[in-house]
Formats: structure tokens, C-alpha cells, sequence
């Protein structure tokens, strides 16, 4: 077998076999393929496609390359989580903790921020104590007794991903939806759980731009972890407009905690509570009606701001910060952007949102980025809403008042303001299932 | 300037600047750029393509890659040609001898052959004593005084194609139309002659497999060559069948004397001499009629081969080989293939039979293997021809007869013989000038 041949195959629109996929993912871990020659291939993926056969192929390879989690040490059915990236998406802070305290079982491995979309391991390390770099006996033990736990990525998992994503970023081949979905599902295959719940996430804020792109991503993955023997749900949902109002580590943590306590915006509680549900019904829960007693009773009851303290405690975090989130240092600094005009906000650059956050403090440029858990934006005025001048649009936070100063004029470009109201758009726009 | 926005520009359908191009193919060169962004590329080339000011701006980069051959010391309009790769291609040995005793000036560099394609330098070196590797001024005194050489390509001529093409070679990325343009005219225009003819050979034994292809190819490299100040003309010619009889260095040289002898195949006949009125008329000989009446006389007179004669002994040859072609040494083993059905010859795999020349031992596999200048074949029945059980299809050449029992079945494979007779095709089926 010669990869020149199968670069020549996909580029003329053939299907490559099993066995070309496996001779491919080896070789190139192997350090036996050049990365000329795989670079030369995911262009030619990214005009051919792949069908679902090879898609199915290339991510169950992809997921071979390294450590496959076992998670047969867990009793019940485990179900995890993805999003394919947002602002201000602080869903799993939320939606781990309602899940647990229902009964399902969530062991979860997070990822940390990096460009314009924050991560889940930076949001729980901004929790005084919080340690995500656990074994992974402690990792079993503590979602066997709280039912949840969520951890940092471990360092063997899918390093064929890690190889070709290194790749692709530097080729121009990121932006490929089957490369995109096999990159997202062969980690989730090798994190081993039985259902997974995506999070497509469409509009200015998200990878995916436009809704077809969205659906064709989703139904992709879902086809993938299906074939594969996963529950599959997928949601696509809107990130034309930040979720809720708070963007940056310690602000999102302090929203999450108060939706599990009913409060908090009502776009962030509704998504949280809409995915929960969709966790519990894919872990076989009761029908959907039941899911969303339990939901509704589990936040109502407290339990589940109290499971989300059980899970802190045990991974070593301080949990007197969830009781009293005022607590938490707050910035040194804080800015109210006013608005200029009047009028409705008729769209907001939600990207660029998150690109703010970053200039904060609160993202990282590089992996080596020391961030400023206290720096992000609080959101007054999103979509849809009507503005006067002088009323406070953004209100930013930040250890360092050049920041802030450079972050002003960035935020106010994201903003778009004009006579007429939008008409307001779902947060979900469809739901697929395997 | 970064790498991989041009590729993701190129991969999007836009045209890259004129900066960007040397930017690519200056940093390629100078070892900048890795070898997998630029695979990607030529990737996103083979499914983008090039505009036609994209494709000048990048062949005449590549050109200014190396030596820039300056030909000014040579008095006159230097007219070059060259052949997008041929089976039995003896043309150059036929029509630099001839353009020359016309008038014309050719200061041609040569290649040798790989794979199933012969090289007009290994073809010279069979006339023993025939120096290839002459230094510049040489190549110019001759030149000048004799109106033609022909040398090996020297070894600082367009390093930014050599790369180039041996990354395309590993990448399947080898049969882009604009590449291949970009590849051959780069080296034209780095050799410097002012006018240049090009054969741009289809069918089962040339690169172009379709007449769209090649005058789609052929198109784009006039093109190139206008914008670069060069005159022009590409005949599109017909390589579904061998050119001539023989195929082999010894044999296609001797096929050459013969034709120079106003002898020989009539297609050999009628291709050189269209070759060689088209490199007269574009280095401004006069018009048509007079080129055509001067090249009948070249040959007529005898001046044509004795100009041969004259630059054999220029370059160090033996030019009693040429007087007297029976000198050549003969192959120690011949065997005539004979056909088993009767009826026509309806079509000829023309690849395989270079193939067959190449097993035969006039090829080489590699840049060093050996060849065996006497091997080769001599095809006694082409397309179209009639044939009876029993007559001979062809003689093959070798000093192995290993080789020629492995070549056997292979030529046989290269024939279709059917009841029918296949209606005459073109030798050259369009022109296309600048």
C-alpha cells in the first residue's frame, strides 16, 4: 500500500478501505506517513468529503491511536457532554451537577480555552482548591459515590487527533466537517462513555456559521457515535448571541451557580435545563415528561447546587465559594461601555465577544497563558433589547486597566444598533437523534 | 505574510496576489516553508486551479528560481521546442539539424528520460563520442557557428520546479493542468530562447489522455508564454500511436538519419517537417510557403544531415555513425513477435509499448540504472494496419533475452486486434498560437 495512492483515490472521489484508513492513521502516528503527504489528503477531504463508512472508520481509528478510557469501573449507564464551542457557555458547570443529582452518571473530560471560546477546566480551576488533574482511579471513585466528576484531558488520548489537528491548523484544513467530526468523536469514543449528548452550536459565535453547516456537523457526528454502538443526541442550538450575560471564568461560574439556584438569565437556564433533560433521557432516565420533573425538582430542592458542592469538596476545591459566590475575588477594574445611540440592539458579533474576554485576560493566546480568573464581560444589553444613550451596553472586568482600554472600542464594534427590533430567534433550532 | 492564508485563499476559489506567489515559491526555496503547507496547496490547485495571471506570475517565480540562461551572446531570434513526452518521440534529432541548415538559431537544453518516456540526451549519446555535458560558452560557439546544439539541462536551472515536482511526485498532486504548464514553461523560460514551439502530444501514450486536456494545457502555456514576452505556437498531435517505427536510442536515431535522408516513416516525416516549418516561422523565416519550400530543400540538398553531421562533430561525436548508420552496434538478441489473429489493428496501447522499450533496457527506472543504447523496438504493424496470422507485429531489441521474454506477452497486451478497420486519425490535430 502506498499513501500516494490513497491521497490519489480521495482525490478522484473514491472510497478508501478499512484497511487504507488503518495503513493511513498507523503509519501517520507511526511517524512512518509524512505530514506532506497527510496534509496533501485532508485537502483533497476537504473538497471530496467522506462518506459515512469512511468517516466511521477514520474516527474509531483515530480513537485506537491512544488510551481507550474504561469506564466498566462505573456503574450505570455514563453519559457525556460536547459542545463544538461558544461564549460564555458555562452549560456543564450546570448541567453535570442536575444530571448527577437525578441519578445519571457523567464522567467527563474537559478541555481548556484557547482563541476566542473559554474552556471548562479553566472556569473550575478559577474555584479555590478545584483539581482537575486527578488519576484516574480517584476520577472513578468519586463519580461512583457523587455520580459526576470532570477532569482534565489525559495526555494519551487520541494523539492521532492531536497529530492532525496540529496539522490542519497550519494547512488550512480545520474547517472540514468531516474532519471536524471525526476530531470530536474519537475523543468522545475514546472517553468511553454509552451516550453522548452534542452541542452544535451555530451563528456569530460558533465554528459552524451558518444552520445547514450546523445540521450537516451534527448529523455527521451522530452518525459516527451510532455506528460506533453510542446513544447519540444532537442539538443545534443559537450562538448568534452570547449565553446569558457573563463571559470569563469567575463571572461564569457565578451565573452557573445561579441558575442551579432557578435564577440567573433565562437563556442560560432554559439551554442547561434542555440539555440535562436530553442527558437524562439518553441514560434512560423515564420519558421525557419524568426527565423534566426530575430536572425541575432537582434545582427547585437545592439538590443539585448541593451535588455541585459534593463534587468541588471531592475534587479538592474550597465549596463555601458555591454557598457564597460573593466570595470569589472580583478585578481590579471594571469599565461600563454606555451606548451612543439609541435604538435595538439588532446583532452583536458574539465572536468578537469572546476575542474581548480574551484581551481581558480572561482567555489565553498561547497554552502557556497565565489567566485572570476575575476578567470577562458582563452583558446588559444583547440582542434584541432596546438601548437609550448612556445606558450601560457591556460592563468589563479586568485585572489590567490597559486592557480594558484596548478591550473598548473591540466590544463596541461587536455591537450593532439600529430603529428596528429583530425579530427574536429560537435558542434551539432542531434536535437529531441516532 | 503567513502560509497558511494562502492556501485557505487558494482552497476559497481566490486569486493570489503577485506578492503572495513570491512570497510561496521564494520561501519554498529558501527552505522557509515546510513541505506539508505547500503539499496542501498545490492540493487546493488541483481542485481551485489558477487564473491565467496567477499562472504567469508563478511560472515566471519558479524561472527566476535559478540560473536565468541569457542567451544574448547567440546573434539572431533563438527558437526553442518542447514535447509534453512522446513514445518513439525522435523529433529534435530530426528538426534542430534542419531549422538550423535554414537559418534558424536552436540553443536547446535537453532532458533524459524516466519512466516510459524516452530523452532526447540519451538518444545523443548514442552516437558514440557525443558530449551532452558541454560548458556554456561551448554551447553558445557552437551556436553560433553552426546554428544549433543541443545540451543537458544544467543543474542550477529552476530549483523551485525540482522541489516542486518532487513533492507533487509523493502527493498525487502530478496531473494538475496548471502545474504542469507552470512546471514545463518555467524551464523554458529560464532557458531563455525567444520563441518557442510546443508539441503537446495526447492519447494512450502521453500524459494528456484527452484532446480537452491537452489543448486546455496547451492554452495555458501559450498564454504563459505571450505574457512573458515569448512568441508562441503549440501543435496539439496525436500520440495514440508510437511515432515512426522504432522505439530505442540506437533505433530511433538511425529512424532520424533516415528521415533527414528525405526517407523513413511517413508520420516521423510529416511530424518533423511541420515541427520544423513551425520553429521557422516563429523565429521570422519568412512566411509559410517559403518556410515549407526551404525545409523540402534543406532535406533535398542533403543540408540537413550534413548539418547534423557538423554539430555531432562540434560536440565531440563520432559523425561517421551518422554517414553510415550499419556502424551503430546491434543488439546481441532480437525476436519478431508475430501476430496470432488476423484483421486490423484497431488501437495500440502506446504507454506500454515505452514500457516495453523500457524492459527491453532503453529505459531506466531510475537516474542511475544503465541503459542499453542498442535495445528497443521496431513496430512493423501500427493502427490501422492489416495483419495475417503469423506476420511479424514487431521485432524487439535487447543484449538480455531475459529482457526480451519478459517484454514478450506485454507488447502482445499492447495490441488490439479486431475484424475491423479503425477510420484514420490526424497526426496534428489542432494549432494554437500566442
Amino acid at each position: 500500500m502506498r499513501m500516494v495512492d490513497l491521497i490519489d483515490r480521495k482525490k478522484n472521489g473514491k472510497e478508501l478501505t478499512e484497511e487504507e484508513i488503518a495503513y493511513f492513521i498507523r503509519g501517520y502516528v507511526a511517524g512512518e506517513i509524512p505530514d506532506y503527504q497527510v496534509s496533501a489528503l485532508l485537502m483533497a477531504v476537504c473538497f471530496q468529503g467522506m462518506t459515512s463508512r469512511e468517516l466511521t472508520q477514520l474516527t474509531l481509528e483515530m480513537a485506537k491511536s491512544g488510551e481507550m478510557m474504561d469506564l466498566s469501573a462505573i456503574h450505570g449507564c455514563k453519559v457525556d457532554k460536547h459542545s463544538t464551542g461558544g461564549v460564555g457557555d458555562k452549560t456543564t458547570l450546570v448541567i453535570v451537577p442536575i444530571v448527577a443529582a437525578c441519578g445519571g452518571k457523567v464522567a467527563k473530560m474537559s478541555g481548556r480555552g484557547l482563541g476566542f471560546t473559554g474552556g471548562t477546566i479553566d472556569k473550575l480551576e478559577a474555584i479555590p482548591g478545584f483539581a482537575t488533574q486527578i488519576t484516574k482511579r480517584r476520577f472513578f471513585e468519586i463519580v461512583n459515590q457523587a455520580g459526576a466528576s470532570v477532569m482534565g484531558q489525559s495526555g494519551n488520548i487520541t494523539p492521532a487527533d492531536k497529530k492532525l489537528y496540529a496539522l490542519r491548523d497550519v494547512t488550512a484544513t480545520v474547517d472540514s466537517i468531516p474532519l471536524i467530526a471525526s476530531s470530536v468523536m474519537s475523543k468522545k469514543l475514546a472517553a468511553g462513555s454509552d451516550a453522548i449528548l452534542l452541542d452544535v452550536t451555530c451563528g456569530s459565535g460558533a465554528f459552524m456559521q451558518s444552520r445547514e453547516q450546523a445540521e450537516e456537523l451534527a448529523e455527521k457526528m451522530v452518525g459516527i457515535g451510532t455506528d460506533a454502538g453510542k446513544k447519540m443526541t444532537a442539538l443545534i442550538t443559537n450562538m448568534d448571541v452570547p449565553l446569558g450575560n457573563s463571559v470569563g471564568n469567575i463571572l461564569e461560574v457565578k451565573e452557573a451557580i445561579e441558575v442551579l439556584r432557578g435564577k440567573g438569565p433565562e437563556d442560560t437556564r432554559e439551554i442547561c435545563f434542555s440539555f440535562a433533560v436530553e442527558m437524562l433521557l439518553l441514560s434512560g432516565s423515564g420519558s421525557r415528561e419524568e426527565c423534566e420533573e426530575k430536572v425541575k425538582d432537582a434545582v427547585e430542592s437545592g439538590a443539585a447546587l448541593r451535588k455541585l458542592m459534593e463534587i468541588v469538596r471531592l475534587q479538592g476545591g474550597d465549596d463555601s465559594y458555591i454557598q457564597e459566590p460573593e466570595r470569589f475575588p472580583k478585578a481590579a477594574y471594571f469599565y461600563e461601555v454606555a451606548a451612543q445611540t439609541s435604538g435595538y440592539v439588532t446583532s452583536m458579533d458574539t465572536k468578537q465577544c469572546g476575542i474581548v474576554s480574551g484581551m481581558l485576560g480572561a482567555g489565553r493566546e498561547t497554552m502557556d497563558s497565565e489567566l485572570d480568573y476575575t476578567a470577562g464581560l458582563y452583558i446588559c444589553k444583547k440582542t434584541g433589547d432596546k438601548v437609550s444613550v448612556g445606558e450601560t451596553l457591556v460592563t468589563l472586568y479586568s485585572n489590567s486597566y490597559d486592557r480594558i482600554l484596548a478591550a473598548e472600542p473591540v466590544i463596541r464594534s461587536a455591537y450593532k444598533i439600529t430603529g428596528e427590533k429583530p425579530e427574536k430567534q429560537p435558542l434551539i433550532y432542531k434536535r437529531i437523534t441516532g
